[in-house]
């Protein structure tokens, strides 16, 4: 990994300093690019809501060989992880290797490891584009993210994702908060909860919200029918001063658990932090940035490298903390 | 606005230092200069208090297009800020522009973006009266904020105002904690709650106190007749060691919302920031020294680029947390 | 007082920085030398202790000229406020003046401002000696502070502080934990609340005990016959990682107040410091190392015109706060 | 010290700075190394919670010569305190001396003073084997902590270091998250319950369980049949984001003391943190880096020099809070 972030760091020069720790302090503001907005402290939050998480060793058990594994939305998973949707490698990440070659390395990575990758949206249409044919290339392993458009763009998208072979869509809702794409004629906007219900049904697969920050906002998503739920501040990227994701997630969890898949996305780095989620009674989690530095650093193999640094520490994390499976992990096992 | 705060910049060198957040932190002990008396801690606790809140994120909803515009004292502005009365760009900002320059770029950038400019009272007298001609020039739209003077010099400058077109007076009491202004021979001082109210009485068009940050100096002020007032402690800049106008802002509200017009003043440095007053129960805003910092690096342009940086900001944190209105704010908006 | 403190930096190299606020941060662990002990924890949470307090502003007010004077143990002073007993100044100051100038500036100037100096104690001999010569020269206008010696050597060196003039003997009672002075054959302990009652009958003078820290101990010296304590935590020069000593007055005053004259020393920098230690429930301060800069800067000048400097703070903290006499503050002018 | 702290600067180049604080803060990641795991915040966390933790001073008592005798486990120790097991000299601290000459400073300077030093394990075998030479040298004054590996390694083990004369056998049972050695083909694993008294039984000789940082391993560790805890989270090197071992104590404490003997490890640095520790309820405290590093700089006078300096500090905070035994310290000396 060392060597893949070196890479990282001389391609991503100017957009990414690719730190020893992803925190959000050094590239605060730097949207494009990969910082969180203003004074980057919704990116930070995620981090800090994470780290005032603390475990409670326990080491008098017999669980030596915990279980990884997931079930997400019918698929079998290896980890409890997903790569998220991020694109726009020209603007954020310094352009050093095409969008194509960077998605194909993201889902490649993760497809190759036994987990999913996401696909991002946005402007230019390339994005899009390019995230479709890897989905494609790999007979439909991938999960498109749609930006919350006028009728006709979202449609328009969907039909081309599905097309593609995805079996489920997403929708960033929180993308909403995108002046500049208004600014560029390509208007986003909020959904109303009618309006939310029509396009679920409108889409037939599975279909996952991702930007849910509030219980409202998550009541309203499972009743207008949708599969899974992301928790995310979209990275600190579409308002300054949100709370971290794993601030919320409690809340949500006690609203819609086991209604929905809940995924929560945000300062995600380690195993640990998988764990820490988990125990917060998320389903599975997103990881964002570090992947993109795997990608941009290592590509394909980046990827998978990652991965399997991620999974070793959240073994490592579950033999510590006795916890026997992924999918069952106590909440006692956080200290607070 | 990155070259306008270039600018600024070499323009105010040895005095502001633009940083990335105007935070208090560098400038600390800078008066005469743009900073917070002593330690700075009363500068920096009015970002503190703001930075502490954060946003509940709302996308669930159809509210696309907010609107961001309010009635101040009967009229109505596109947006629920003012520029706050600030003075002395010699001895404060580096006198790389004129007195004269500069308040005009404030009143006039202020007028043309359709909210208030506000015009600063000191020593010397040039401060008021350069002051007072931008206001006449602009037929009125500029609101004088006097010192606490002993009442010769108070309501000389009262009756040039008002000769000048201003339609409101304003009295920045807490100025009665600088102490230069009596060595100068020049005496401010509080005032009791029978003074402040015959001052009042006086003065007959409406009356805005600025520099209450308690809930016995608000209700005594809404006893004495002001029909506004202005939670601040004067940028931190007459005593170190207050809380944020930010803090003491709900207390406030608590008492006199509905009986007088409240505006808060303190840290207000973007859109978000000025959501959370409002949230808070503030009617509108004022700000500071970012307008300090556009109107020398931009004169009126400056001003009006940075007002304008501001309402999208303040469009897409409506957007982002479902609020449809400026002038009806839902508390529930933060966290806390 | 910038042309005092430029020449300190100078005359105090190695040993003192003369930080824009002296906060314990460089010099931590600087003993000899100004610093606090170990981490410079202690020294530190003196200031973090005032720091924590904030003002509540109060304008709409008629107290303009307040009265700043005290009575202190039967004698006047125009402030609050007393410079503690400091000596060394060849290994903690650098050395650069004799002790006897040094004790003399400090004495003499708090004796031309109106308040009162205090004279410590240590080895070599001659802090004591210069210290008593001091106050001989001024009449009796100073107060000796004594270490917790053997018998031997305590009254010895109270019947010399009583032949120099001296009315008033204090003990600094935490110097028990300064084992080089052990190592140096010159023994000092702790008192049992007996031995204690007995120096002090023998004493005959009003006898004042520094370095009250606890109620316990607080109780057992009024119990003993104390006439004044000094909550102190020594400048966190004797122990690493004690609270700060405006975090313990509150109870010590709720324990003891109006018994004894209760003196607050550790981190007061400013008059804002002075005002808050008194809304807490001290009768007057301490101010240690300010008053050592001053000295050793300005030598009486500079002390003469440090007390200027904090004595116009003072006044303008209690005109912002209503505050009319320094012998009764309302402790609800702290927000906490 | 300074001299051994400098040589030690220069030996251990590239592995310990020797901060003047030894916080984790520099080295936060460095494993292999001196550092923390991952971001160092478990490392942090050691000496946050003892930190956070401050001494209420008390002078009016008659305790002037402390007793900091110690009886553990049927051997009395000069004072509460012993130097861990920590191995490793080439991969983590430089390799600038041997092992061997490494292990005999540690446990020779600690014979020399009284008290007791401690043996690490792991691979390469040279770790363990010169271990127990130093043992044997020494008349069987040492404690050998051994991993838990599968049986076969670990008894093999145990009849080595009994054979070279150790009376007590320690286990570090949270090196189970030590991922690493299983990937050398050395399996480590947890212990249930019965398996661990099972282990127990074999041994033989007094047992003591390290790395125990919650009630439940703490209950089950002591029906397992240990003499000894050790709580502690392994420098913070095997799991980011523990709590620190003095946050966990007093729990640990209510549920167990008085029927295993309670042994702290976590950031004690100074004579006053040994103090904390047992006024938290521990029973001793082991200090880790610190000995290293003197062991590293000065050898086996280094080390004694060091156990010198801490006897000293604890000494004067006993006497600066009125503690007369190390055996029965009183809480209430903590303000928390």
């Amino acid at each position: 990994m060392d060597e893949i972030r070196k890479v990282a760091r001389e391609r991503m020069k100017g957009y990414c300093r690719v730190c020893p720790v992803c925190d959000g302090r050094a590239c605060a503001g730097e949207v494009p690019g990969m910082g969180g907005l203003g004074t980057g402290s919704a990116f930070r939050a995620n981090l800090q809501a994470l780290a005032a998480l603390r475990f409670n060793m326990h080491l008098v058990h017999d669980v030596s060989e915990p279980d990884t594994r997931i079930d997400f939305l019918g698929q079998s998973l290896t980890g409890p992880f997903l790569a998220a949707p991020i694109g726009g490698v020209s603007f954020n990440m310094g352009g050093k290797i095409t969008e194509a070659a960077y998605i194909s390395a993201v889902l490649d990575g993760c497809a190759q490891a036994g987990i999913m990758g996401c696909v991002g949206d946005g402007v230019p249409d390339f994005i899009h584009q390019d995230g479709y044919a890897a989905i494609k290339a790999l007979n439909g392993k991938g999960i498109p993210f749609i930006k919350p458009w006028e009728d006709a763009e979202f449609f328009d998208k969907v039909d081309k994702a599905l097309a593609a072979g995805a079996r489920v869509i997403g929708m960033d809702i929180d993308a909403a908060g995108l002046i500049t794409l208004k600014q560029m004629g390509r208007p986003v906007s909020p959904k109303s909860p009618k309006r939310l219900g029509e396009i679920i049904s409108q889409v037939k697969v599975p279909f996952i919200l991702k930007g849910v920050m509030s219980v409202a906002d998550a009541t309203m998503a499972v009743d207008a029918g949708v599969r899974a739920i992301v928790v995310s501040n979209h990275g600190g990227r579409v308002l300054d001063h949100t709370p971290g994701a794993a601030e919320v997630l409690p809340e949500i969890v006690d609203a819609v658990k086991g209604q929905v898949f809940i995924l929560a996305d945000g300062g995600v780095r380690t195993g640990g932090d998988i764990l820490k989620m988990l125990a917060l009674g998320a389903d599975a989690v997103m990881i964002g940035r570090p992947f993109s530095v795997a990608a941009v650093g290592g590509l394909k193999e980046g990827v998978f490298q990652y991965i399997q640094r991620i999974a070793g520490e959240l073994m490592a994390a579950m033999v510590l903390t006795g916890t026997a499976r992924a999918d069952s992990v106590d909440p006692a096992i956080l200290r607070g």
